[in-house]
C-alpha cells in the first residue's frame, strides 16, 4: 500500500521512473563517452603517464551508474524553458553536458559519503573505495571528478554571459551540500532528545534538496537566458519545498512502506537518524513514551525497533503523514500556480513526476 | 654538512625561513580571524544550527598552522609586481586574502593526503582526521574548505576583470595537483624497475611544483594586472624548474642530509618512493646492483636501507648531485635573466630565498 494514492493528484505524483522516456535516457547516456574523452584529453595534456586511464576508470565506475534523474531533469528543464528556435542540436548537447556535470557532482558526494558512512555497496556494486586497488585514493578521485566539472563548464560555456553564473552555482551547491552533510553527521551522533524539526529541515534542505531539486533547474534557467534574481528565488522556494516533501515521504516509507514496492528495508531507526517521524514522535510523546524512545531508538535489536514502530502508530503518525502529504502537495501546487514570471508550471509538475524514488 | 654551501650563490639560496621578516608573517596572520569570520558568516546564513562552529574549528586547526610560505609568497609577489601607487591598504588586504586562499588549498591537500597515507601527525599535532570527534568527516571538511576559497574570491574580487582568472586558476591547480597525487600513489605501489626520470618529473611538477611555486605568483600577477599569456608561460617555466630543483634537493637531503639541520629523518627508501636518487641509481646500476635495489628498496629493515645508501654512494650520486645543483641553479638564473616582459627578476630571487625548506 502506498499512501500517496489517497491524494487526488491532477499530475501522477507517484509515477515511477520507468515512466520516463527511455529514449531521453539513452540520448543522455550517448553523450557520456564524449565527456570522458574530453576529460581524459585534458588530463593527457598534463601527464606523461597513466593518470588519464585511471581517471577514465573512476568516471566510468562512478558517474553513469545511477538513474541519472538529476542530469535528465537538467536537460528536460532546458527543453521546457528555452524558445523552440533555440533548441538546436548544439544547445541540446550543451544542456546534456550540463546534466552530466550535475551527475559528476552527485558522484563526488556518493564517493565521499560511502567512505564517511563506511558503506560497502552502492548501486549493486562495491563502493568505489572498496575496490582493492582504490582504497583511500577514492578521495583524490572525488576531487578530480569535482574539478572535472569546471573543465567541462569552461570548455562548453566560456565566453557566454552566464558562464560565471554556472561556475558560482556549482561552488555554492558544493558549499551548501557539505554544510548539510556536516549537520547530518553531527546530528546522528547525538541523543534523540536533541532532534528538532528545525534541525531536520536544515539537514534536508542543505544535504539533498538544494543539489537534487534546485541545481538542475537553476542551471537550465541560466542557459535558457533567465537573469531575474526574483525568478530564481521563487523557483528555489518551490523546489526546496518539493525536496523537503519528498524527504518526508522517504522517511515515512522507510518505516511504513511496503518493501516489495519501495525495494528496500528501512534502517533509519537502527541508525539513529534524525527523521520526520522521530522528530514528530518526540514532540508528541508523553514522558513515558520519551523514555521508550531514549531506550530503543538507534539500536539494532529487532524488539526495540518494533517498539518504536508501535509507538509511532500509537501516536497516530501514519494518519498525520496522510494529512501532511495532502496539505503539502496542495501547498506546493498553490505555490507553483502563484509563480508569475515566466517559468512554465509544466516544468514543476514534470519534476514532481520525474524525481520520484530518488537513488539516494 | 649542507652541500648547497659548495655553490657560490649571489643570492643566499639556503637562507632559512627564519630570515623572512617576522612582521610580514604577523601581518599576514592578523588577517586570518577576519577570513574565518567571513567564511562562518557565510555558512551561518545557510544553516540554523552549528555547522558554522564546526567549520571555524576545522579552519583554525588546519589552515594557519604551517610556515605559510605559499601565502606569504603571494603577498610578497603582489608587492613586487604592482605599481607602488596601487599598493593601498585595501589592495594589500586583498592580496593577503588571496594568500590565505592558497593556504586553504594547501590545507585541503594535507587533510586528504594524511588520510590517504594513513599518517598520524602533522606539524606536531595529530592529523585532523585522527581527532576522535573528526574521523572520516575530515573529507567533508576538506570539501568545505576547498569551496570556501571560492566564496572568499567572490567576496573580494567579484566585478574585477580578473575574477574569473583567479577562479579558473584554482580549478586548474586542483586538477593538476590531483593528477600528481594520482601518479604518485600509483607509482609508489609499483616495482622500482618501473621508475623513470620522466615519471619522476611528472609527479614533481604536478603534485607540488604547480601549486607551491606557480600558483602564488600567477595569482599575484592577475591581481597586479598582467594579462599577456606569454608572460605567464615564461613565469610558469621558471617556477616549475625551481619547484623541480627544490624537490631534487629534498630527495637528496632525505638520504644524505644531516638530520640535525634538516630536522627530520628520511624515510623515502623505506617507503618505496620514486625519488631523484632511486631513478638515477637504476639508470646507472649494473645488473648486480639492480638486483640489490630490487631486493632492498622499499623495505624497512635498516640493513637493507644501509645497502641502498651505500650503493648510491658507490655510484657517485652525491657528486652527481653537487654538479646537478650548480648546473640547475645556473640554468634557472639564466632563465630568469632571459625573461624580458616586465616581471622583475627580484621576484624570482626572493622566492628562491624564501621557499626553502618547505613544510611538505
Amino acid at each position: 500500500m502506498r499512501s500517496l494514492s489517497t491524494v487526488n493528484h491532477s499530475v501522477p505524483l507517484a509515477a515511477n521512473f520507468t515512466a520516463v522516456s527511455k529514449s531521453e535516457s539513452r540520448e543522455f547516456m550517448s553523450v557520456f563517452p564524449d565527456l570522458v574523452r574530453d576529460l581524459t584529453d585534458k588530463t593527457k595534456k598534463y601527464d606523461r603517464a597513466d593518470a588519464s586511464k585511471w581517471f577514465a576508470k573512476a568516471l566510468q565506475y562512478n558517474v553513469p551508474r545511477g538513474k541519472k534523474n538529476r542530469g535528465l531533469v537538467t536537460v528536460m528543464a532546458y527543453k521546457i524553458l528555452v524558445d523552440q528556435n533555440q533548441l538546436t542540436p548544439e544547445n541540446l548537447r550543451k544542456a546534456q553536458y550540463l546534466g552530466w556535470c550535475v551527475e559528476m557532482l552527485q558522484s563526488v558526494f556518493l564517493i565521499t559519503d560511502d567512505i564517511m558512512d563506511g558503506s560497502t555497496t552502492r548501486r549493486g556494486q562495491p563502493c568505489w573505495y572498496k575496490n582493492e586497488d582504490v582504497g583511500m585514493m577514492a578521495i583524490n578521485d572525488g576531487l578530480m571528478i569535482e574539478n572535472g566539472i569546471y573543465y567541462i563548464l569552461k570548455k562548453n560555456f566560456e565566453g557566454t554571459d552566464y558562464y560565471i553564473k554556472l561556475v558560482e552555482l556549482f561552488h555554492e551547491t558544493m558549499m551548501i551540500t557539505t554544510i548539510g552533510q556536516s549537520l547530518d553527521v553531527q546530528t546522528s551522533t547525538k541523543d534523540i532528545t536533541s532532534f528538532t524539526m528545525d534541525r531536520y529541515k536544515a539537514i534536508v534542505e542543505h544535504k539533498t534538496a538544494f543539489y537534487t531539486f534546485y541545481l538542475p533547474v537553476a542551471l537550465a534557467m541560466h542557459m535558457a537566458g533567465y537573469t531575474d534574481p526574483e525568478v530564481f528565488r521563487q523557483v528555489k522556494t518551490i523546489l526546496l519545498e518539493m525536496g523537503y516533501f519528498f524527504q518526508v515521504q522517504d522517511d515515512f516509507l522507510d518505516c511504513f512502506g511496503n518493501p516489495e514496492i519501495t525495494g528496500k528495508i528501512g534502517t533509519d531507526i537502527q541508525e539513529n537518524k534524525c527523521t520526520w517521524l522521530s522528530v514528530l514522535c518526540m514532540q508528541r510523546a508523553s514522558r513515558d513514551q520519551k523514555e521508550i524512545m531514549k531506550e530503543c531508538y538507534g539500536k539494532s535489536d529487532p524488539e526495540k525497533v518494533k517498539k518504536i514502530v508501535e509507538l509511532y502508530a500509537e501516536l497516530g503518525l501514519p494518519h498525520t503523514y496522510t494529512l501532511y502529504e495532502e496539505e503539502s502537495y496542495n501547498l506546493i501546487k498553490t505555490h507553483i500556480q502563484q509563480t508569475s514570471r515566466g517559468v512554465p508550471h509544466k516544468l514543476f509538475f514534470q519534476i514532481m513526476d520525474k524525481i520520484y524514488r530518488r537513488d539516494s
